[in-house]
């Protein structure tokens, strides 16, 4: 679908991570109350970082051959915000689901499906919005005033979609829901992580060929 | 040396890591600019970190055959501070070195002999201070205000020895010096860590017997 080339990241190119992580803290730091304007920059923020797919390390790119993927790349000290790496085989997607923060979706590798829910306040399935078809490089944001329930799904049959997304707090930590698709009856549900370790992004003795 | 009591780890107090780092974090926030109290402030906090040890995950304790170790268990996003856990097994010592930024030392297992120095002004070898035996609990501080320049040695014979250090820096990336014992010859490096992946300290999803 997307035909960008993906460069090499035998040597990942970590200083793009560190540098959006600095850029998202002083945005969370300047605007963290006002969640319009932060999901304005950090859109641009995370479409910044996915405009080259030369940074995420391999461990956190690889594929389970049952369930889609998520590790964490960093939290913040406080808790503020979280950055993770969704990985999806093939056949792969989430259950409908809710967030309870802000959250942002930028495409980073392949394509996937995006299927938002309205929840009917008299209870009942999840309602279907139109689904989308986000391609590489695209920006999507959800949260609990501007429509936080969805399922996301790898739109490519044959190949692994990854996805970068941002949230307001510790995502694997916090309390939520996912959602029945034919009754809409709810099941709390906290997600973790995949991943016991981080990337250690800050170890820079080593010569950095694609430093900033 | 010590007769501390060392609980179980196989679980990891992270909770007790996780404060820590909010906690500094929130310090070199309010008193970033002023050594003087961040040192003060930040020797209580460290010794209140290392006063347990039940909290350091066992990949970060691990003893090197042949040098002593130093892993990154976490680096602020804007690389005011790092926090490393330096692990010596029997025999082991580091150059005599310096730092170029303030750091607090604190012994959380083991016994560890500091032997500081100065460096003549007029050149020559560099001069030993008496040294001093610091046992786990304790906490000292360097600076380049207060005196940067310092070897540290594993005082046990036997087993390994682990120190907490935090810094006014990604210390691993900091260009610094080596100072030959003989003739005070200065030689740049760059320490770099052990690990290329940290401890994710944020998956809260598996019940956590210490939470604080
Ligand atoms: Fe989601
Ligand atoms: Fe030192
Ligand atoms: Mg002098």
């Amino acid at each position: 679908m997307s035909d960008r080339i993906t460069p090499d990241t035998s040597i990942p190119n970590l200083p793009r991570l560190r540098g959006f992580i600095a850029d998202f803290t002083r945005l969370v730091e300047r605007v963290g109350d006002d969640e319009a304007a932060l999901l304005d920059a950090g859109r641009l923020l995370l479409a910044d970082l996915i405009a080259a797919d030369d940074w995420l390390p391999e461990a956190y790119a690889r594929p389970d051959p049952v369930h889609y993927r998520q590790y964490l790349l960093h939290c913040d000290p406080y808790e503020r915000f979280s950055v993770v790496s969704f990985v999806w085989g093939p056949g792969q997607r989430t259950p409908i689901h809710d967030h309870t923060v802000w959250g942002l979706v930028g495409i980073l590798r392949g394509a996937e499906l995006s299927q938002r829910y309205d929840l009917p306040r008299e209870g009942g399935p999840p309602v279907a919005f139109p689904s989308e078809i986000l391609e590489a490089g695209s920006v999507e944001a959800v949260s609990p005033r501007i429509g936080d329930v969805h399922a996301i799904a790898n739109a490519l049959p044959d190949r692994p979609s990854i996805s970068i997304h941002v949230y307001g707090g510790n995502i694997g930590a916090i309390r939520r829901s996912v959602f029945d698709p034919l009754t809409g009856r709810r099941k709390p549900f906290i997600s973790g992580y995949a991943n016991s370790a981080l990337p250690n992004l800050w170890d820079r003795s080593q010569p950095v060929p694609h430093a900033a």
